[in-house]
């Protein structure tokens, strides 16, 4: 039988889910939720229904997992604890410093429910925490540094969108190269925000607007862009969708350490990821954590997870056998 | 309490576990067991008994995790099962091709003495076989690449060592950086063994041999070398000892695969390590492991674990709480 799993919230990332769940001859989409008229909501797999979230109590019992797809903001620290009551959830919820009070909170209502919850799944959290903790506890004599880019940052384009004159924007996030190699050289580098990464804004002006007020406003940006070197392109809105509509993203976990008996030996080791699609790539980690989720609560495990927590193989499809003959 | 690990086997990579006990404050060496004369083995932490293999048992209660240095050949065969029957073991058993038997020895005999030993833990297998299982579950629809080097293989070193007229040898894999680059570009090329990897070779003669007739043998010699582009250099003892006397070694494991509906986005996940020295590494690693062997038994659990059955928080010394707060 397969594993059935529920998507609630359908963006990009709830869209993701759904064509990561086609690749997955192991699993089933059973049902998608939206806070929308779900008569409006017009999903890929045609032969699924779209609900509205009102009614998700309803598929209790036909629905294994449930894929929390709202954002981190607003959305999932009120739905994860709300939706672990009912389902077993997997969210990828990102705000790095909230995490510990998300557990707690997940951790509780998952506990009394019987239910499993997997948090904060994704790249970063995720794949490049998964990273930056493996190799921090093989080289506990090391450093570690976490790069992202080149990339679209939602967030940053977002905060250009909201200057007064900006029609339309996109920002890219991109590694300076030269910490980079400073890094792999393992010279262990201080880097401050502003050596690590540069931003790239392309931004479409309103009719009449002030292109020099608006890249004085953007670059001065507190948080978002002033502890940056930010380089701002005024372009049409036909060049924005046609050259930028995409969602790429990536970026690098390094760590180098010593090791010997007088640290005499350095080792680096660098874990990358080059992605066309970032939601698409999330949501591709996120059902092999929701597999996860499936087997721990088949276990009668209960409580909020996260990738730390979650053996290897509860990911894979393959099983124990397959993995050591043909993997390991 | 610090976790009390035992060293049986004290070359390279004994030595390596060694230094790397002394970078974690929550680990003691208790002793070192070997099967030459102990008075005869010195070891760089002076205040630990060397002790022959004989007298393992006599430490049965005295160390919580022992770590099998022996080699993967005719060494790790026997001992691991033997050996779990008293102790909590990890190896770095690394004959890709015997680890299911290997598994299969080790698990009964754990389960029977109630004990945990944790098999094939290092960077290959290990660090490299967890990044080609946590990729394929992450991107089904996708092709992975291993590559090693640039680096010493230490079996490649001794076949030439073993020719008449050699009087010594260090051989380097080399991964082919064309095949690596049509990898990152997602080109999903098919690549045959010469493709992958050239060897070079630096082979110091014994006083009247043929070099010639040296070389046409190394460059023809079955499995190791005939399916490879391999360049031979003749040079003096003292430029190999000056030259080539560091292990070092590393690689690259590559998946790209496809998500979307239509598989029209591409991914690359790209792993790399660059080691200075190959035992040092492969001993950080099994130390982390030795960890998670050791709170696996506290927990009581038994029977054989691959680095695939093992939740990373194991490896750190971290709590759980630091972890999700500093790290994910």
């Amino acid at each position: 039988m397969s594993i059935r799993l529920g998507i609630l919230g359908y963006g990009n990332l709830g869209r993701g889910v759904e064509c990561a769940i086609k690749q997955n001859p192991d699993m089933e989409l059973a049902a998608v939720f939206t806070r929308r008229d779900p008569d409006k909501v017009s999903i890929l797999t045609k032969t699924v229904a779209v609900c509205h979230v009102r009614d998700a109590a309803a598929w209790k019992d036909k629905i294994d997992v449930m894929i929390l797809c709202g954002g981190s903001a607003t959305d999932l620290p009120v739905q994860s604890p709300e939706y672990v009551k009912l389902f077993n959830i997997v969210d990828s919820f990102d705000t790095h410093a909230k995490i510990p009070s998300h557990f707690e909170n997940v951790d509780k209502a998952a506990k009394e429910a019987g239910k499993v919850g997997i948090i904060s799944v994704g790249w970063d959290p995720g794949m490049f925490s998964l990273n930056r903790m493996y190799t921090s506890a093989i080289l506990p004599n090391g450093k570690d540094y976490t790069f992202w880019g080149k990339g679209v940052s939602q967030g940053h384009s977002d905060a250009i969108r909201r200057i007064e004159g900006v029609k339309n924007a996109k920002q890219y996030t991109i590694p300076v190269e030269a910490a980079l190699e400073a890094v792999r050289e393992g010279k262990n580098p201080e880097l401050s925000t502003r050596e690590k990464h540069t931003r790239e804004c392309f931004v479409v002006l309103e009719e009449g607007a002030d292109a020099s007020k608006v890249e004085q406003e953007i670059k001065t940006m507190p948080n978002y862009f002033a502890d940056y070197d930010t380089t701002v392109h005024f372009i049409s809105e036909e060049e924005l969708l046609r050259d930028h509509s995409g969602i790429p993203h990536g970026g690098f976990v390094l760590r180098s350490g010593k090791t010997g008996w007088e640290e005499e030996n350095s080792h680096l080791i660098e874990y990358s990821l080059k992605l066309d699609s970032n939601p698409e790539f999330t949501s591709s980690v996120i059902i092999a954590y929701a597999r996860a989720a499936y087997r721990f609560y088949q276990e009668g495990q209960t409580g909020c997870k996260t990738v730390f927590d979650i053996p290897p193989a509860y990911l894979s499809a393959k099983s124990g056998e397959e993995l050591r003959a043909k993997m390991l």
